[in-house]
């Protein structure tokens, strides 16, 4: 088995140009000590500004982002190499993690490498970048099965996308990398199936991680 | 059932008196414009401090211990309000969160507010602090059952702590907050069992994120 796991639409970007000169984005620039569009965007800090953006409701977390990654990269089945895990962003950005990196559990730390690395746009190393749409991600990937994970989907569960996943060569599971709202239609096209997994709408970070470990419970079995 | 959860002798506190004056804790001390015994000890910004601490390999991660913490508090189980949480840190403070509460998944607001309480140690709100140990923790809680998870324990798994954890009216799952060593002598005592539940070591969060699903799987069932 080789999973990819896609966090989907996910609300990480560096601040765009819109809100560059906002209020908050200058006070947080400033005492950052950074140019307004080398900072993530970030709820938190940049309210005033975020209430401005189109679909700001989807943007601006990159706190969430780092806990749903934290929840892939720091289990069995990722350490040993299974999982291949990408974020996809809302702004059609894709960020490749090495595969059995570590990620760091500092979110100042992480935030840091996410701004050094959307800038840079590096082509290897830890985390590699490129523009990409979801569509085009998965052309390259060819997975055998595409799974999305969504509120909206068929009424399904965790151990029943475990025993799928794992059934497969290179499956994909979608998760949305955003608060709130829904997958955009274009990214409801790349999937085979989309499935809901509990009755409650659940975090990025609890989907990722029961997903993760049903698989490996499957492959045990 | 009531399960309540602890993270034992976490790596979460203020910088302490030893350490307040040097040089890593003073610069970080001015650039967040706060006095030096009122932000966290992080080994992410105070490297040279931390190597002359006491038992330093243990202290110094709050970056761990808000991950664990969000891993359940995003979880059914603990929405649903049958998980009390808490955490006992090294220096023998215990917090307590207010049942149901859902913690900030944005770690600077977080930091902010353990700066907060453990400065200021208010006795209801969202976290409430006071001074005492692990064994002075148990004997308020009362639990039917103590169960501590070790890579020094027996061996066993998720589903089996589960299973025993849902089997009992009020039990106490005990998992370590801190990056790497074992429980001290006087913690072990507190158990009622010890139990290994992986072939490799876990971090925190995988643990607990693990157990509580699992109880939630043998509650459902």
């Amino acid at each position: 088995l080789k999973l990819s796991l896609v966090l989907a639409e996910s609300a990480l970007e560096l601040v765009p140009e819109e809100v560059a000169s906002s209020p908050d984005v200058a006070s947080d620039s400033r005492r950052r000590g950074k140019k307004a569009r080398e900072i993530l965007l970030d709820r938190s800090f940049h309210q005033g500004a975020m209430a401005t953006l189109e679909e700001g409701m989807k943007r601006g977390r990159p706190d969430l982002v780092h806990v749903a990654l934290l929840s892939v990269t720091s289990t069995p089945l990722y350490l040993e190499g299974l999982v291949d895990v990408y974020v996809h962003t809302s702004r059609d950005i894709v960020i490749r993690l090495k595969p059995k990196t570590r990620l760091t559990k500092s979110y100042v730390r992480f935030r840091g490498l996410a701004e050094q690395v959307l800038a840079e746009r590096p082509n290897g190393g830890l985390l590699s970048v490129s523009q990409g749409s979801l569509r085009g991600l998965l052309r390259s990937v060819r997975p055998d099965w595409v799974c999305g994970l969504s509120t909206q989907g068929k009424q399904s569960s965790f151990e029943r996308v475990g025993m799928d996943l794992s059934g497969r060569k290179n499956p994909c599971v979608v998760v949305g990398g955003f608060p709130q709202g829904h997958f955009a239609q274009d990214t409801l096209k790349a999937f085979d199936a989309l499935l809901r997994v509990h009755p409650m709408p659940l975090d990025a970070h609890v989907v990722v991680s029961r997903v993760i470990y049903e698989v490996e419970k499957h492959l045990n079995d």
